[in-house]
Parts: C-alpha cells; sequence; structure tokens
C-alpha cells in the first residue's frame, strides 16, 4: 500500500479499509487529501486481490467536506472549486462503478463535500450518533460530490429537496427510515460509536469480500443505470451481464452447491 | 386460447388469467414455459377483448426462476442464459409496455428470475405468507427479468441494493411498506392463502377490466417513462396522450358521466 | 403587476405569491386561466426581485384541473386539450426550471390539471384538511400537468401506479408520510385551515427568500435531471455549478460568515 498523509489505507484479506485522516480538522478535503483519495481509488478498484471495500473516517467525524480556510471566498475560488470537484468526483465516481462491493461506514458528521462519499457505498453503515446534512446552502453554494445525483435516487425528489433545499440534516436514528443508508448501528457515547461502528463495518466488509464479487460489481452497475435508460436497453444489459457470468468461477460453485446445506466457498474469479 | 403444456391461460370475460403452472417444480422456468410466455403475451397483449391481464403462479409458489438442473453451471450456459433472458425479457416487456392493465398475484415464492415477473404489475398483490427474494448471487450472477431495472424505480436505490446485493428477502407483510407491493392479502394456512390470493386477484382483475382501458394503458406507459427523459419530453408526451383520447368512447362516456352518481360504463375503446 | 381576472398575483418583499382564484368554480382551469399562468410565471421567473415563488389557491379549492364545462365531451376536444395542456405545461415547467425556489400550499383539493402545480414545488406544504387525487381515469383520459412526470420521481412508481392507475386519493394527513409533500400544516375547520396554510406559507417562502437565491436554484436544477442522465454527464454539471457559484456575492458572504453565531444576509446576488 501507498504512504498516504491524509488517508488511511489498510488490507485485511480480501477487504481494504480507506479512512480519511485528518481527525483534528474534522476530516475536510484539503488538496492533499482530494489527490489521495484519487490515487487511493484506482489502486484499490485495479486491484483484483481487494474483493470490498470499506470507507470511514478516522476520529469523531465522518468527512465534512472542503476545508473552508484553503478557499477565499470571493471568484478566485472557481479554478480551486472546479479542482476540488475535479478529484472528489473521480475518487466517488470510482467507487460507484468499481466492479465490487463499496460499503461505507458513517461514524460521524458527513457534510458538504462528505455528503456524497457516506452515501456512494453499497451498503451505507450509519452510527446512530451521525448526521448527515447537505449544507451547502450555509456558503451559498449548489451540491456536488455526487450529492444531488444520489439523494433523488435513493429517497426520491420530495425527500431530497427537503434535505438539499431546506438544508434540513438526518439523524443516524433517521437515516434507515429515510432511505440513505442500510443499516444502523446503535451507540451510546463517542468512543463506544466508534468501536460499535468500525466492529460492524469490518463484519459487513469481511462478509461482501466472501461473496461472488464479479456478480456483485455487475448487479451494482446494473442497479445504478436502472433510472437513466430504456426499459429495452436495460434489459439487454441484463441479459449481457448474465450469460457472461456463467463463464466465472464462481458461477461454477454456486451452481454446484445449489440446495446444499452449507454456502459455496466464492473465490471472486 | 392456445393449448399450453407449462402454463395455464383462462378467459373469464375481458379478464385474461395466466398461471405458472409446474406446481411441482415450483414453477421454475424450463425452456419450453419460456417460449409459451412469449406466445401468450403476445396474444393476450394484442387481443382487444383483454381489457386485463392477471399472472399469478399455480400452487404453493409463484415462480422461483430458471429451472437450475437444466444448466450445466459452466461457460457453456452462456448461450442457455441468452435464450432464457431473451425470452424472459420479452414476456416482461410486453407486460410492461402492454396498453392495459396487468395485475400480478403473489401467491407464493417469487424468486430469481420470477421476480421481475411478480413485479412487472400495475397492480401487484402479494399474499403475507408470500416471499420475494433476489436471490441470484448466491449462485453467482446477476439480475435479470427486468428485477435491476424495476427495483430502484419501485423503492428507491438503497433499498434495492438491501434486496439485491445483500440479498435480503423480502415477506409479503413488508412488501407493501417498502413499496413492493400495492396491497397486502391477508391469509394463514397454505390452503387459505391461494383461496384468498385467486379471490382478491380476480376481483381486482375485474374491476381494472370495467375500466377505461387506453387510458389506463397510456397513463401506464407515462410512469414508466418518467425517470429516463427530460421534463420536456414528458411534458410533449403527456400533451400527445391526453389529447389523443378525446377520440375515445370511454372519454364520451366519461364527460357525459361527470358529477353524476353512477360511474360511466366503459368499454375499452 | 399585471392586472389578471381568474388568478390573484401579490407582491411582499421578495416574495411573490400567485393564487389560482375562481373560487366559485373550485379553481377549475378555464382557458382565460391557461393563459394568465403562462403571462404570470413568465414575469415572475424573469424578475430577479422575486426570490421566492408561492402557489396556492383562493378559497376552499387548490386547484380542479380543467373546467369540463368547457369541453365537448368528443373528438372536437382535441386541439382544446391540447391548448389547455400546451399552456398548462409552459406554466409547470417554467416553475420547475425556475432559478428560484418554489413553495406550493396546498389549501384543499388539487385534482386532475391541478395535481402537476401542486406538486411542482421544491417544498410543499399541505393543509391536512386537502385531498390530492390523479382522477383523470374517471373520465377515460391520461394525466397531464407534469403529473405522470413527477409522482413516480417523488414516491417511486409503485405508489405512483396506486395513485394513477387505481386513482386513489391522498389524504392532507398521508401525503407527507408517502413522500408527496414535504410538511403538513394542522387544521380543523375550513376558516382554521385556510389561516393556517395562509400563515404557513407566508412564513415559507419569506425563509427562503432570505436564502442564497442562485445556489437554491443551481440545487433545484440539479436534483430534477439526476434521474435522466448518466453519473458522468451529472457529476461534471454539479462542477460546473459549484464553481460558477464563486462569482457571486452570497458565495462571499457565506464564505465570510462561515463559523459565526450569526446566518449571512444573502441578497440573491
Amino acid at each position: 500500500m501507498a504512504d498516504y498523509e491524509t488517508i488511511e489505507v489498510t488490507r485485511t484479506g480480501a477487504v481494504a479499509r480507506l479512512a480519511f485522516d485528518r481527525p483534528d480538522a474534522h476530516n475536510t478535503l484539503d488538496r492533499r487529501m482530494a489527490e489521495e483519495l484519487v490515487d487511493a481509488a484506482h489502486d484499490l478498484v485495479s486491484d483484483d486481490g481487494v474483493r470490498c471495500l470499506a470507507v470511514t473516517g478516522n476520529g469523531p467525524a465522518f468527512n465534512t467536506g472542503a476545508d473552508l480556510t484553503t478557499l477565499a471566498g470571493d471568484g478566485t475560488d472557481e479554478a480551486r472549486l472546479r479542482g476540488f470537484a475535479g478529484h472528489l468526483h473521480e475518487f466517488v465516481g470510482s467507487l460507484l462503478r468499481a466492479p465490487k462491493p463499496v460499503v461505507t461506514g458513517v461514524n460521524g458528521v458527513a457534510a458538504g463535500g462528505g455528503l456524497g462519499p457516506a452515501l456512494c457505498g453499497d451498503v451505507v453503515l450509519v452510527a446512530e450518533g451521525a448526521r448527515l446534512e447537505f449544507a451547502y446552502p450555509r456558503i451559498g453554494l449548489s451540491g456536488d460530490g455526487g450529492s444531488t445525483y444520489l439523494l433523488p435516487r435513493l429517497v426520491g425528489l420530495r425527500r431530497a429537496q427537503e434535505l438539499a433545499v431546506r438544508d434540513e440534516p438526518v439523524s443516524g436514528r433517521e437515516a434507515v427510515d429515510v432511505g440513505l443508508a442500510t443499516e444502523r448501528v446503535p451507540d451510546d457515547e463517542l468512543d463506544e460509536r466508534l468501536a460499535a461502528e468500525a466492529e460492524r463495518l469490518a463484519a459487513e466488509a469481511e462478509r461482501l469480500a466472501a461473496g461472488p464479487t464479479r456478480a456483485y460489481g455487475a448487479t451494482k452497475r446494473l442497479l445504478h443505470r436502472s433510472f437513466e435508460q430504456s426499459l429495452e436497453r436495460h434489459l439487454g444489459e441484463e441479459a449481457d451481464a448474465i450469460a457472461g457470468l456463467t463463464n466465472t468461477e464462481d458461477y461454477a460453485r454456486g451452481h454446484a452447491a445449489f440446495g446444499d446445506e452449507e454456502a459455496p466457498e466464492f473465490v471472486g474469479e
């Protein structure tokens, strides 16, 4: 694994864990983090040995978006914001297109440019004490990081407007009910929250890493593409994907084990 | 009605009922059923006398997808799966595009290739004891049958991922709350379940068959196309559809009866 | 403000209020209203001094769609319905594309051609005693006014089918839970309902008018476009929008005030 300054990347078996690692700065995104996220995403998506990618934050925050102290607050920021958004979008886009499952563990506040990364998982675990916020209108900006792409697709247009135009935060307690997160991780105090989230994230990532990686990748891609394309084109892509997967070792193992008590041992190939 | 081996097609008034009819094989899809479904769908969609199409399963299962005993479990299945998917997609696509309402009665388990047919109705009735499952990852495959097209559009991306990537089954009890089904049919034992579902399905189909068929067909098509197209194009299609319907007998009857106590008697023309 | 016969347009500070004003005819749309709505929308969307647009109905109804007494009930209505739909769609489309927030106050029944205008707000307030109805099948027609565009995007395909194919009305009490409305305004008797809705509508519009108008406009547009376009194109539009907004006075004010107790005073430029 490459050596990073602002993020931490670790590997346990087929699971890679990527954590935002500027805890004293609430894991805000600076230029360095934006660049490191892109490099790490490219490495982890390309590495066939990584069969599940877990994303979380070190310290009490998940990610609170661009570090405003690095912005001037005027028109000279235009190029800087293009730079931030360009890197952030390459990171989020890489995870959304990754041919393997991504699970995010929202350990604390995810706001602004941190919201898209929190929501881009195929499975999103959220600690009860966490908080999801759009936050952009507070500084007179519109959303980026995939937030305005994901919100309507996750929770429908009305709830998306509530979150983004009204800028109403969603607590970890509510996030599953509204459809932002998959599962809630109970916690009490901050330390318990971080420990519970880390443990649950590792368990979920391990479970997904033991699955049929290519099938997950194909299903994930099909789910993402549903809204934007016609029935006919989508059915064609479904047929191509399922037929192509018959050539994998995991299909052979899954087919052989069908009806057995024991689940097949998938190898991700 | 044509004579079929693996499905049963019956007709009562303006309602056609199509039932998967391999009860001893949990209504799995074999090559024969795949072909018969396409023929039946073409007939029933083309027949203007059929004003509502009801789809269900005979026996305790709805449809449990491809019959795995007819697959080899290796790369030689690629062409076979293209064949299955091709037929299944022509069936599901025909129902989704049909210019008349389709109601599905999910009497029991709908899994794998049986999930799309269960979900493709304009109205989906589900027996409490039924179960909806994605199931594909268990054999290392991705979804087909329109399942990955319909899931995000029905329940949003997050719930779709939960069903498809995590492969979590949804019970008949939960299916309405999450947005997969329209209405729950209460039941107790298996026999009661099948009787209750059949009765409710017939009643709903009869009600829809008595409605303004062409208006239903146009509305259905517009709802399906919403996500994938721009506002401007969609508004144009709405205008074309509503203006075109003024030439129907049902509009004349509906307009004449407006404000009356009695509902108009629609003729489907 | 121009002088209108069938609608009432008033202005308070940066808020414009547009009310359907044929209370004795349940605010049905006639040719005159359709034309006046288009003129008013063009004026209010173009006027940079208007930073929030509030839409509601005078009297007990919100808007109950086309005035059927102006229709013949036969094929000669085809051109008339194209005319109605053309105007209604220009009105609804203008609000959906407006670079400023729109809040609708659904004071009473919104049905048929009145449903799209009720649902097209970025914030939709609904009085408990109000009712949202598709209603088109009753007269043998399909939906217009953006209703079939908005319903699936707001509440998913299944709920949209329930509302539109089954034609099931939604009460003001249920509208928030299903995702049609943002917030419910409690009421008791008719007079209290109208007073409560008017007060809540004015307060919400005032709040939105004090926000970063251009940022709201960009976010709104991005949320509307999510479903229909690819991830890559959407991320590009997010980057263009957020970078472009750095040139606004509201960004300078928002950035300067970040971390302050007091919210910035936005000017809409």
